[in-house]
């Protein structure tokens, strides 16, 4: 009996240009257009495997090992409705294929990252589920298409279709026919940006995203400006930025947009802050990181971008992420050894210092625990379907032990 | 022989629309008008003793006993160059006046709380030179006249010259003549309006505010449209919740505005932050106070406000301000009694706990010193003129010993 079974991986992504409103939260269309960097799947990532069975009752999926509710009308539903509709597209187009979309699926799917490290697991999620269940169905669409349909389980999962540099395109129909993701540049045009994110303690839980952007929409009256005044010329000039290799101009316009997203939370009734003091600590470290470089006749040198959260995201050129790294260390002393999966250091390890000329002054020394773990990555490419070997779901058609 | 003398006192204030940016940086013409409190004199003041002596060699400040430079051209100078000029005018209308304006004057002035307090004492210290300066040359100019010249030493001084509820009109002229303070209702109107003030520690200096708002001013795409499209309807709005005593929509609005300016410092390039995370817990404790409320059916009891700095000023009517202290306390412990200038406690003192429904995991609780003082004070009167068993200059022409 033939096993109809896919695995796929997909990646994270970190916005640049920052989605954060809904113009259609049921069809999850925004209200402004966002661009992120897809970050290397071979250190953070979701994996799924999605299976169709005649033999199986229904949908089930499992998250991390434990089954999650696939509710009615649910983005979850939404998703696996969609993708088994461009089956029977395809099934009713070409009667030689087997009539797989009328059966049930199991899916299994896996982070290789805590959720304790407070990224957004929901991108790269859905993006995965996905692109999985692309794979089962042996779907011919491309990535912007199948970004539609993860754009209606997460937002920010459309732009996980793609590696490289990517936007999502707001779009203006009312259907969100036209709201999907396009890559901007492959990972190859721009191998060289790295990202070292700092994942910064976090003792109170923050408002979601999902409630509190529709806040912000709701009772922010910078919002309006931003989105039609703002963010459409940010688009056009770091998608130029990106096409020319630009770091000064990508470094300013991705913290640019990093604080005035902020800004609009902050200008929300009641407000909101995803920011605390070590997220403001190491902003200072990096403006003035970038101002001793820009006083030596250089160029800025890392950007810093925080999403929904107090982590940090620092982007930066590879030959720079040395600095960064000794210069986070310094003030945020780290519990673990510096995972160093690209080897930038020797045997010696992590020496905490400052680049000479730089004012130490500007942040206070935090102790250990402060920032958690630092994560050094890149650039990546997008989803990829994996081998049998990688199937999370066993011959019985539930999750393998981990 | 005539000694030509006089002391008077002013005013702090604590702006509910907050100025940020100037359109002149000479002239201080802000981009857009503001509104502010005027907080009561008995409990937080400027003094100062202004005399005109032909003995003196010139004119010459001592600011808490300690002497300042009075530069050519610098706000100082022309404050009084400012005044000396209506004194001039008035002795060329009428012959008989002494000759009091050829004089050199020795000015002495005292903030009657500590710097370290975190107040700015500006505004108070420039109302308060210019009220001795006008009751030394005996000047018929009325406040908003003499408000103009305060606000050439510092812009929000000129909201000083008034008790009660002030409008700094931002005007349109390029000379500033149409730049002053107007009075939207004596302190008589609404005298329930109380001010807490909780001064909170500072580990790092933050950007004086001279610089951070004209950074803003070139920087924030969100501002212009602050000044153009938000401001002028909160003014409005404000001082039509003044007239008609409702606190409800004057806390909303001042909780909106204080909320905006913040965002618009954040929307800078490198971003400004005067809010810490003991800022941040504040607002959470009196967003949460006031949901209560509004859940039991009531309206908003409290509003927050913060200026370029930490520290909280919670306005609320008189009425709430116990429960406010006793919230305060419970998540700030004090490590000195609570001054009780308006007797809401007896004997037993400050008791720190929530109303019933309150939900205590908004905040964490902090240790002793996370917010060093609390001051309780309420909406106040306008300069006053004091006798000279207040002068704070001796009979040789220098400040008293302290």
């Amino acid at each position: 009996m033939t096993v109809y079974q896919a695995t796929a991986s997909a990646p994270v992504n970190i916005a640049c240009i920052k989605y954060w409103g809904k113009r259609d939260t049921k069809l999850i269309l925004p209200t402004n257009s966002s661009l992120s960097v897809t970050l290397d799947q071979d250190h953070l990532r979701s994996t799924t495997t999605s299976r169709a069975d005649p033999s199986f009752d229904k949908d089930r999926l499992w998250l991390n090992g434990v089954e999650e509710e696939i509710k009615d009308g649910g983005r979850l539903a939404t998703c696996i409705k969609e993708m088994r509709a461009l089956r029977k597209q395809l099934e009713e187009q070409d009667p030689s294929l087997p009539k797989i979309a009328a059966f049930p699926v199991h899916i299994a799917s896996h982070n290789n990252f805590p959720t304790a490290a407070g990224l957004a697991s929901s991108a790269s999620g859905f993006a995965a589920l996905v692109a999985s269940l692309s794979a089962l169905y042996q779907l011919p669409a491309d990535a912007s298409r199948l970004s539609l349909i993860a754009r209606q389980g997460s937002g920010s999962a459309c732009r996980s279709l793609f590696g490289g540099f990517v936007a999502w395109q707001m779009g203006e129909r009312a259907d969100g026919s036209d709201s999907y993701a396009v890559e901007v540049a492959p990972r190859e045009h721009w191998p060289d940006i790295h990202a070292l994110i700092c994942v910064v303690n976090d003792e109170k839980k923050g408002t979601s995203s999902t409630s509190g952007m529709q806040r912000t929409v709701e009772t922010s009256p910078l919002l309006q400006h931003r989105i039609k005044h703002v963010v459409p010329q940010r688009m056009a000039a770091i998608s130029e930025a990106i096409r020319a290799r630009d770091f000064d101009a990508f470094a300013r316009i991705t913290m640019a947009d990093s604080n005035q997203f902020h800004a609009v939370a902050l200008d929300t009734e009641p407000p909101i802050f995803y920011m605390n003091d070590v997220s403001r600590a190491i902003i200072a470290l990096i403006v003035e990181y970038n101002r001793v470089a820009v006083a030596n006749g250089g160029k800025l040198k890392a950007a810093y971008t925080y999403d929904a959260g107090p982590n940090a995201v620092i982007y930066a050129p590879k030959e720079n992420i040395k600095e960064i790294v000794e210069l986070i260390v310094k003030y945020f002393p780290q519990a673990e050894k510096f995972k160093d999966p690209f080897g930038l250091f020797g045997a010696a390890g992590v020496q905490p210092q400052v680049i000479p000329g730089f004012n130490e002054a500007v942040a206070k020394p935090y102790g250990v625990g402060a920032v958690k773990s630092l994560i050094h990555t890149r650039v990546g490419d997008g989803p990829r379907t994996l081998g049998a070997e990688d199937s999370l779901l066993g011959s019985d058609g539930l999750p393998k032990k981990a």
